[in-house]
């Protein structure tokens, strides 16, 4: 017999440890393979602030990322729904069930408030973020004249081959937890409180964060075995989330986008990777492809991960070592005009693909930005047209949010966009 | 920059921390919320011994569970695959990459050994289990008359809408861990290793664990928001499980078992859970379809999670309390002529069903024993007939295998039945 406090698993990560002391924390170094733990209760990021948690939030080691539609023409009713989401996901994020510590039991003859399978688990870091897709913008609310210009579907680039049902959306709910059930119980809960006024259009999750966004975050490796994210924008480069990320965060947002000050624009590709071939390939041929060593991380002119890449460097023979189509030469800012966004994305696996046998598995690539036109869109096309890593890639599914600012105790998400 | 270890994610959890001492450790009762943190080295649970690990160990946060097929008809290809898959996930089980330290690297012009995406994270108790399912005996290799009568497909049940392409399969590994991409890295390796001679059948992810293995864990909750597991036998329960669940635990096994010996057979249901039909449900139905107390997990008839049942009890009405359609009467052992079951299921949710816009979540339901016909098929059947709890549940996918007994350094997991 068990007489313990039924905690489920006490999940203390480095990523949980840095996000507990949130963004002004720097850098909390971790002492190689066993990260020190740290007291449940700081576990959590604040849902209220200035800007939505979930974006420079230090990744988290698990996604559940629902696409909804709105499926009624009643914009009060998408708006209370809205301000109901803002008081859950704070309830989560504070461990606590939708509906404070009641919502678990009550009256016989109710369900439950909460749905329970995230009782006794701890808070988790659980961050959970809101974006507003231009389908929204189409009259149906009376918001067409909101729709920022930034906010447009994405254009066709090189490389896709998009299934329609892993792509759009009115509403994005972008779940992040260290507990794969809390942010799973998350968004469950949220579908459940918009029955009748949203639909889920598509789920995806991910099991293995793929960037990092504080310094204080080892990188992690993708699919492809390879460190991802070393140049990525972190939370600690407030001058460069300002410049390239909040909209508004270098003096006043265009008109169109006030209602935005503060927020930014997520974009999301489901971007398979083609794992059996990419395991095929020899070492040489992937270092060549992505411009590092595998092992290090370090840029073929470097010797450890963060040596700053020499692209104009050449081999004896006049060869650059840092290939031409190198996608690390193609990504860089260098390259394409001092374009940077903040990638926050994950690794997931959806099982067996049946028509080819394979596993459908990759990178549920998300980041965020100001500029969808200059930054994602600009640097895609880049890497479509000439990265060598295409080949082995395939992206599956696409869609673009408008992420709008946080909110303090008592607002709405829907604040800005529906007064 | 980030000059320190680039360790991705220290999860350290209570299912860790007593897998780290073994089976004969007991209960180390975890202090609440806040897990002590133990030294990674401890963290791996050993692949040899007399039995396969992945069976009694502490249920790990993470599944990856794949069926396959044999692609090739020769016997001594599959013996071949058989004893590299056993070099390979002892490797892993270390946290070793396959091949070794040097399988990450190696000649520029080869594929590395390993494919890298676990490097530097912990072995977070990795286990794989391996099964042989019936059809393996079909003749093709010459092993028709090696069949035991105990590993035979599974009849027709109630309740089950089953999806042929998550049935069945010739082999299935098993890979748990308290990190989801390393559970996931070890299966794509062995995939890799068997390419020519076994092909996947199906895979499926689990997110959380929904059994207790061990008096040393707490009970965990299913997504139904109940506790799941709490009258499940345990690895201390040494007399239970050598009559319930190895092959030959009590006494001689029958003859056509002999290579079981010290083995098991290990059911999979995949059942979904019509999580929104049960969102709906009333706390009160939920309980009485149950037989326990929603937030406690304790029988209507007790007050705490571990109060026996009284299944006999009535109201002062003359009702049964805990009610005779309720879930945990009908698969109590008093119901069932003393059967059990060693159950290690996990929660998954692969995203949203398409025809019916709900989402496809439930129990990937995994059970050990040494009879499954008059165990697992037994209880089902009872279950599947009057069970309250069916109205809001389908069986759609379903296999069986018997999974060997464990193996000595050097051996493979397939000497008993090829040699």
């Amino acid at each position: 017999m068990n007489p313990v406090r039924p905690t489920r698993r006490g999940v203390l990560t480095g990523a949980a440890v840095v996000g507990a002391a949130g963004l002004g924390a720097g850098a909390s170094a971790l002492a190689g393979r066993e990260a020190a733990a740290t007291p449940g209760a700081t576990r959590t990021v604040p849902f209220h602030g200035a800007r939505q948690a979930g974006i420079t939030t230090p990744a988290q080691d698990s996604l559940v990322f629902a696409a909804l539609d709105v499926t009624t023409s009643r914009a009060g009713e998408l708006a209370d729904v809205l301000q109901r989401w803002s008081e859950a996901a704070a309830t989560m994020a504070t461990g606590a069930p939708v509906g404070g510590p009641g919502g678990l039991g009550g009256a016989a003859d109710e369900p439950p408030l909460d749905t329970g399978e995230a009782h006794e688990l701890p808070p988790a870091n659980l961050t959970v973020t809101l974006g507003y897709g231009p389908s929204l913008f189409d009259g149906r609310f009376g918001l067409a004249g909101r729709r920022p210009a930034a906010l447009e579907e994405l254009p066709a680039l090189p490389g896709e081959q998009l299934d329609p049902t892993r792509c759009g959306g009115d509403l994005c709910l972008q779940a992040c937890a260290d507990d794969p059930q809390v942010a799973f119980h998350a968004v469950r809960n949220l579908v459940r409180i918009g029955r009748g006024v949203v639909a889920v259009r598509w789920v995806q999750l991910g099991f293995g964060r793929t960037a990092t966004t504080s310094a204080g975050q080892p990188t992690p490796r993708n699919l492809m075995g390879f460190k991802d994210g070393t140049a990525n924008l972190r939370a600690e480069d407030t001058a460069g989330l300002d410049r390239h990320v909040w909209v508004g965060g270098e003096g006043a947002p265009a008109a169109d986008q006030e209602w935005m000050r503060g927020g930014t624009y997520l974009v999301a590709r489901r971007i398979r990777m083609l794992v059996e071939a990419w395991d095929r390939a020899p070492l040489g041929e992937q270092e060549r492809v992505i411009g590092r060593a595998k092992v290090s991380g370090a840029p073929l002119t470097g010797t450890s991960e963060f040596d700053p890449p020499d692209l104009a460097r050449t081999s004896a023979t006049g060869e650059p070592v840092i290939d031409v189509a190198a996608h690390m030469r193609l990504a860089a800012p260098e390259t394409n005009g001092g374009a940077r966004i903040l990638r926050r994305g994950y690794s997931y696996t959806d099982g067996l693909d049946l028509t080819t046998g394979q596993l459908d598995a990759g990178l549920f690539f998300i980041c965020f930005g100001n500029d969808p036109a200059s930054q994602f869109v600009a640097i895609q096309r880049r890497l479509g047209a000439r990265d060598g890593l295409t080949e082995y890639l395939k992206h599956t599914g696409s869609a673009i949010f408008a992420c709008p600012p946080g909110t303090a105790e008592g607002e709405s998400w829907g604040q800005g966009l529906f007064t």
